[in-house]
Parts: C-alpha cells; structure tokens; sequence
C-alpha cells in the first residue's frame, strides 16, 4: 500500500507520517509486509543532494520557478524509479511525507504557475503513479506559522498570504479526488491528530 | 540574435562557438551589440551545479533516464530566465552550446524516451522560446570516438551505437525545422569548419 501524507509546512507531516509507520510496523496481518518511512525530496542520493539545493538558503542559489518544479519532479523521478516501484512491487507498504500534490499546490496555487503544465511535469516524472490514499493534513496558514520558527527556508520565507493559497489548492485538489483523498484537522495535539488519521484510513488500514 | 551550436561530443562546438563569438565581436555593423557566449548545462550557479552533478562520474549519483532530462531542463529553465530573455531583450547577440535539442537527441534517439513528452518538458523549461538559428555540427560516431578520450563522462560511457543515434536523432530534428537549422560538416580542421559556418550563416549574421 502506498500512502502519501500532504500539508502546508508546520502541519505535523513527518510526526504523523512517523506515527502511521508505527501502526503499520505493528499490524498483525498476514504476510507481514516491510513498511518503508519517506520524504519528498529525498530518499535517494540525488533526491538528497536536491533537498540540499532546495531548501538552503546560504550559499544562496537563485532558481525560478520553473526550474524549482523541475527539480523537485526530478527528485521524484528518481525516487519512483529507484525506490517507490520496486518497494510497492515486493509487496512493501510506504508511507511517504510530500509526493506530487505538492508540486501542484505549491508551484501552481501557491506561486500561480500553471497547473495544467504542472500536472503535464508530474505525470512525467511519475510515469502516473498514483497512491492508493492521500492523508491530507489541514491546517490554516496563520497555525503554520505559529508553529514554526519563521524564515527559516526558502519556502517559509514566502509568506502566509501563499502558504493560505498552497493550503487552498490541496483542498482544491481534493474536491478532484474525493475518493483518494482523506482531509484530516492538524489542530489539537499530535495524539488528537493521530486518532483521526487512524479512523479516516480505518477502511483501508490492514 | 540567439545561435545555437549542436551536435554530439567531440564535433567541436566549444571551439566552433568560440570563433564564432570572436567574429560576431568584431562585427562592424552598428549598433554595435554585445555577444555572449553560454554553454549547456551552465552559466548559471545552478546550472553549473547541475553539470557538476551531471557530467560526473565521482561519486557516483544514480541518476534514472526521466531524472536526468528533468535535471537538464532545470539548468535551462534557470539559464532561459535568468540569462538568456535578459540578454535578448537587451539586444545582444548569444551563442550557445546546446540547447533543448541536445534534450530531444540524446535522451529521446539516443536513450529511446518518449521524445513527444521530452518536446513538451522541454516546451515548459524554455517558455517555448526558440534560436533564430542552430548550427548542427555533424559528424560519425566513429569519428567522435576517435576524438575523445574515451568513457570520461556519463555520456561518453553510453558507447558507440548510442552516439549515433544520437547523431540520426539531430538530423530528424533538422528535417521538421529545415528552415531553423544549418548542417556543417565537422570534418577536417577547425579552420575549415570554422569557414563553413560562416557560409551557412552568410544570410543571418550582422
């Protein structure tokens, strides 16, 4: 099984994505299957050394906006490619922190690139693979940035006025896949947020 | 003016580019107009880090087909905006050494992708922006090899066969856009080459 967890930055991705893990380690179904812990970009050396690039900002490297999607969808070619299809393939389950949504919430509602072009890119760098669900993890700009220490990469330097439209797209492209999609509130503790998780995936947890 | 050099490695472009940048900068016509000399993957931080990563072989990166065209059309998508629409709107002359249809060559005829989806990625990395003209430096793969020294670079390791198709793949690209691009013979030495250029662009250049 393939999970993706989404949300804008402070939404408590990678707690939650660490959690779900643990359940699915746990799970007392049979075959006992792997279960691989993800983030986007990341998981392979390139996706490192893109994560590195991307999210510094000193040495700062100017990048546009298009050459900022490119490089987070070649990250993800390779982690697709080198990672994702032969896990899914052995049977494993992955849970992964970002996949393309983000791509298409960030660039495209977020710095108003265009989706239809950006959605072109993904199916590219995926080759179409889709998760079986997206955990959406929702949570208002203005709680992100109480969150979090503020202007700390390139992204959180943008702003809450485009963190409250990247959160707008998600919820925009969930409206486009109610079925795969599970909206979840990132208020509340992280046990709170947990519990909730578990009774949206209750259907297709094993 | 925008010229593109293209061809497979070892044809000459670099040398090729370079007298051709010297009589562009001698030029008398007036208004006199600064020329800029760039190549692929480059002349910017970032495209300069992509050719590190590329054109490497240590450490080794595992770097997939799709991952790779993705990483080329960051490097030109940040060279396209940042150097390249600057440069032209201030009405300098660029020569460049590849250009989007190394993109379509290499990975399309030479590694066998998708080259209608290698034309739209493409497509999203330049803004569509086109040269005026390209000046394809055609050689043998034969002769390419007996050039370089050999497996120096991931490309060069890819061997002989790839090379030419690599080759035929440029001479398709030609055949759609006939009125764009300018055959030379890269045989023989760089003064005779270099004379040929100037004749197949005797029309265009200032």
């Amino acid at each position: 099984m393939f999970i993706v967890i989404e949300g804008i930055d402070g939404c408590g991705k990678s707690t939650q994505a660490g959690l779900l893990v643990d359940v699915l380690k746990k799970s007392k179904a049979k075959p006992k299957a792997e279960v691989l812990h993800l983030h986007e970009p990341g998981g392979t050396r390139l996706g490192e050394a893109m994560r590195e690039l991307l999210l510094r900002t000193e040495p700062k490297v100017e990048i546009s906006a298009r050459a900022e999607a490119l490089l987070y969808n070649a990250a993800r070619a390779e982690l697709v490619e080198e990672v994702l299809l032969p896990a899914l393939a052995a049977g494993k389950h992955v849970v992964c922190e970002r996949y393309f949504y983000s791509t298409i919430a960030y660039q495209g509602y977020g710095l108003q690139q265009d989706t239809g072009a950006l959605h072109g890119l993904c199916a590219y760098a995926t080759g179409k693979l889709k998760p079986d669900v997206v955990v959406l993890l929702d949570l208002p700009a203005a709680q992100s940035f109480e969150r979090m220490k503020r202007g700390k990469d390139r992204i959180e330097s943008r702003g809450h006025e485009y963190l409250e439209h990247v959160r707008q797209g998600y919820l925009l492209l969930r409206s486009r896949e109610p079925e795969r999609f599970r909206v979840v509130s990132a208020l509340g503790s992280q046990d709170d947020v947990h519990r909730r998780i578990l009774e949206a995936l209750a259907d297709v947890l094993p």
